[in-house]
């Protein structure tokens, strides 16, 4: 059954990760001042494979590929919205968690990366809020069940409607045999903290829990009459809106579609290039910086909207490693290369650095920062070839810090009259782009080292060749054009070669050294069980719960504890 | 093939982790005034189960049951013992790691445990170290592959033989498509604070890595020539020695045999009585509380020894848990009882906590940590019973705390004259048994309100009724004798209705609310991902590495990246 392929409604032939409000099946965001609504009004029949039907405001990978896009816009198009109260449309049920049907017939890899991407989603709820001001409210008009509740856990506020039924519930465990896996278990002990105990008693009662215990075991904030939830919602958004720092304009920069074209080996956007070597497993992604020159005001940046590189090339890059993650599983390694001049790169950097209070910079810088967060958890070989003509510099240089290793040439390559490739450290890789445990991948870097990561900002803005760069530990190997080829080669190949599931392992383990955070335990230990449940006979088996779930047959357990 | 179940060796129907030195087959200890070496030599036809040879020191779990033992006596047996050095006894190759035909042999369930237990094992030797001044130094006097490089990272100083081919390797990713699962990924980045990208090039390369890269890349202290290589470990432990804050006696305290007998469904300590019903699924643990007189002095503690109760408990406790683990992957809840007058299990608390700084109290502290870490980190569901007549005083409301649930009778039992529950915290919950993440008990449990682990100081030494305890949330439910027996019994019934594997998973990330420090990511990120891979077809199917390896066929990998 695992293995089952399910095919993708509609005929398409990949899972496309860019829509916009227009195309929506299942939200409706709507703006008034300060305060947004996204109202989940899941349509049942668009699923985004065939064979099951969304009831209940249950969800698949197609209803979170449209709230991630409405968040996005909501932090892009909307830099006055302080407040967003995340509702339901529906009567008496806010959301009913992830569809049982789309996972039960789902394969092992697409479980997979659908949690990965609605832990995602929701993190970037809990981003808006810390650092764009962006608060949530969610306001359960009825069951939140599993990865319904899941959602409100990643509110800044939960108000639960006093209808003597409406519950909270993550009844996964009792009636699934699996775990709430976006996020839940490690929210509710982590961020809600409620005491281990009742966690224990409320993730494995199915029907979940409501009324006061709810708000003393710290499940919800508030329990409302039904009477009085408008008012109450009112009074909160006005609450938490006096309380939030943004401060933007009431109009903010539209995001327009993607120029995006795919060919037979690979895709093409404006300023990144995707070249998938389908024979090798490789995807080699080129990020271009333009000459183009930087905008003469902040509100000329503004003007050039989603056009403006430093946002154009993230949405591009976000996009491309959606792409790969959910749409390529036979790409195993994937190669960050870059194309430019590195004084431009360096230009968009202290650009953004200087305009940093500026509402649009503070909200690219943030995007930045997630992009690079969702290439950490990819589970990908991600490598760094820096070479003549390449611009790793700042931002693009995270890159080559979050991949797992990287190679730079050594002055020039025979036949290529190109500079030698050059390293650029800017005050961006200094606490702009922290990852998901709270370190920049600097300090994460150079552990060992106390200071050295503080020490390096004397290098800041200075065009650092191969040999310098692999002094200070930035790149991995710096090899002259002898070896440069045949090195790069062998160790390509021979990665190829490996288990993938072993390197998925491995990297999991090596890329994040130092402290966890919340968000780093929901990918580290929530994240892992999760996956060996996944694929454990109890839950997937032909006599599993998922399985028997709602053919009226119990699931036979293989009962001897692991 | 991972169902094939082994036999273990010599018509054994259980693994034993009970031995002592006279019965070792693959370790020596011997002490030298400050000094103790434990040198591995491992009996290739001694595996605990049939069907491989134990070549080349590679281990099973047998071999690290031994270790696990020596390493405990060298804590209370040999107080004045302050570096141990761990050597090889074999020439050219100091530890070749798992033994691989066990692993392809072993069913998924021993494999977790294994690692389970190796990981513990380190842990202690990294406990030694840090609590009882006990320096380990690693002498790698050839090959130190995989799981026996793992044991060298457990210790406090690597120094390796400079003969021109001895490597410290970590070649399960390339050759067994496995993770090295003994806490090597993760002591090697967050312990020995690898460059990330070195640690990723050290982990793909099967021969490992020697020499001064092995220096200047962190992954071993000292390179020494062959000539110079006993010198220098002397120095080295004088060194280290000098150092160590361990000051007790030439003579300690001797670990006699546990009294232990097992009868068809359960078995008896001196203290510890052990209940499984096999229709239920459900182990009881009862640790009793004797009346004896407490020690006049601490010389008599010492003189009782063995047979002191804390000690003696933690012992006859430790064994229970490890023998639940391994040999009965049936029994799903564990339900903790304590037995005895309150009185004297606080007399024995404060007892010692009053001789906190006599190595021998500071030793039987140390060691109930470690087993309720070892609690803390065990797949089964654990359940406290408050009732009449128990002792869930200090040291033993610890389990009550380590529960993912606690039940306690409110007032008496109907025909029971016994005085209702009492629960008693003593100074001993405040500190003295952290969690592997860091923190106490009670402090993860109270997370969200700060300040109240430490403001129930407050109470101690005070004897709390169930009212009072709920009251405090020092248990999840206070029942009076109406509902106690049938609320228990159908908590116990559904509990043991679910899936096996969702539960451990549940538990697992509940359990350990807060930070994590580099022992609990070893149990949560490296293991759960290890145990993932451990159940993927690339590992462990009949074309996986596993199976292959040795066999002169390469394995087949279904390469798509999950």
């Amino acid at each position: 059954m695992t293995d089952a392929k399910r095919k993708l409604a509609n005929g398409k032939d990949f899972i496309d990760f860019q829509t916009d409000p227009s195309r929506y099946r299942h939200w409706r965001l709507s703006v008034t001042g300060e305060v947004a609504t996204l109202a989940m009004d899941v349509d049942e029949n668009a699923g985004l494979y065939e064979g099951y039907q969304l009831k209940l405001n249950s969800y698949d990978l197609g209803v979170d590929i449209e709230l991630a896009d409405a968040l996005l816009r909501l932090r892009f198009e909307h830099p006055n919205v302080k407040v967003v109260l995340l509702r339901s449309a529906k009567d008496r049920v806010f959301c009913a968690g992830a569809n049982i049907r789309m996972l039960a017939g789902s394969e092992h890899s697409h479980k997979v990366n659908f949690c990965k991407f609605t832990n995602e989603t929701r993190n970037s709820m809990e981003d808006a809020s810390e650092h764009s001001g962006q608060r949530f409210i969610a306001v359960v008009n009825g069951t939140a069940a599993g990865g319904g509740y899941e959602l409100a856990l990643a509110t800044d506020r939960i108000i639960m409607i006093d209808d003597g039924s409406t519950a909270v519930s993550l009844p996964e465990v009792a009636l699934l045999a699996v775990l709430p896996g976006t996020g839940g278990l490690t929210r509710v002990v982590d961020k809600r903290m409620v005491r281990r105990d009742h966690a224990d008693v409320f993730c494995t009662i199915e029907e979940g829990i409501k009324g006061r215990r709810a708000v003393k075991w710290r499940l919800i904030d508030e329990l409302v009459s039904p009477s009085k939830l408008e008012n109450r919602v009112t009074l909160a958004a006005s609450e938490l809106a006096a309380k939030s720092g943004r401060e933007g304009p009431s109009e903010g920069v539209k995001l327009k579609a993607l120029d995006r074209k795919f060919r037979a080996d690979g895709l093409d956007y404006g300023c990144v290039k995707v070249d998938i070597d389908a024979a090798q497993r490789i995807a080699t992604i080129t990020i271009r910086v333009p000459d183009a020159a930087l905008p003469a005001s902040a509100d000329d940046m503004v003007k050039q909207g989603s056009q403006f590189w430093p946002l154009q090339s993230a949405r591009e890059l976000d996009d491309t490693i959606l792409h790969l993650r959910n749409n390529a599983y036979e790409v195993g390694t994937i190669i960050f290369k870059t194309e430019g001049d590195p004084a431009s790169a360096l230009a968009f950097d202290q650009y953004l650095e200087a305009h940093r209070d500026h509402w649009f910079a503070h909200e690219i810088r943030h995007y930045w920062k997630r992009v690079l967060k969702r290439i950490d958890v990819t589970s990908r070989t991600l490598v760094a070839l820096v070479e003549p003509g390449s611009c790793f510099v700042g931002t693009l240089a995270e890159l080559a810090f979050a991949a797992d290793r990287s190679y730079m040439l050594l002055g020039q390559m025979q036949g290529d009259n190109r500079p030698p490739a050059k390293l650029v450290l800017t005050r961006a890789n200094f606490g702009a782009y922290p990852m998901s445990h709270g370190l920049t991948r600097l300090q994460s870097r150079f552990l060992a080292e106390q200071g050295k990561a503080a020490a390096l900002e004397q290098n800041i803005d200075r065009a650092l060749e191969a040999e310098q760069a692999e002094e200070l530990g930035l790149v991995t190997f710096a090899l002259d054009d002898i070896d440069w080829a045949n090195e790069v080669r062998v160790f390509l190949e021979e990665r190829t070669s490996f288990s993938p599931d072993a390197l998925t392992g491995l990297e999991a383990n090596l890329r994040f050294a130092g402290p966890e955070t919340m968000e780093s335990k929901i990918f580290a230990r929530l994240t892992a069980w999760q996956n060996w449940i996944f694929q454990r006979p109890n839950a997937v088996g032909e006599e599993g719960a998922l399985a028997r779930y709602g053919t009226g047959r119990r699931p036979a357990y293989d009962m001897r504890r692991v």
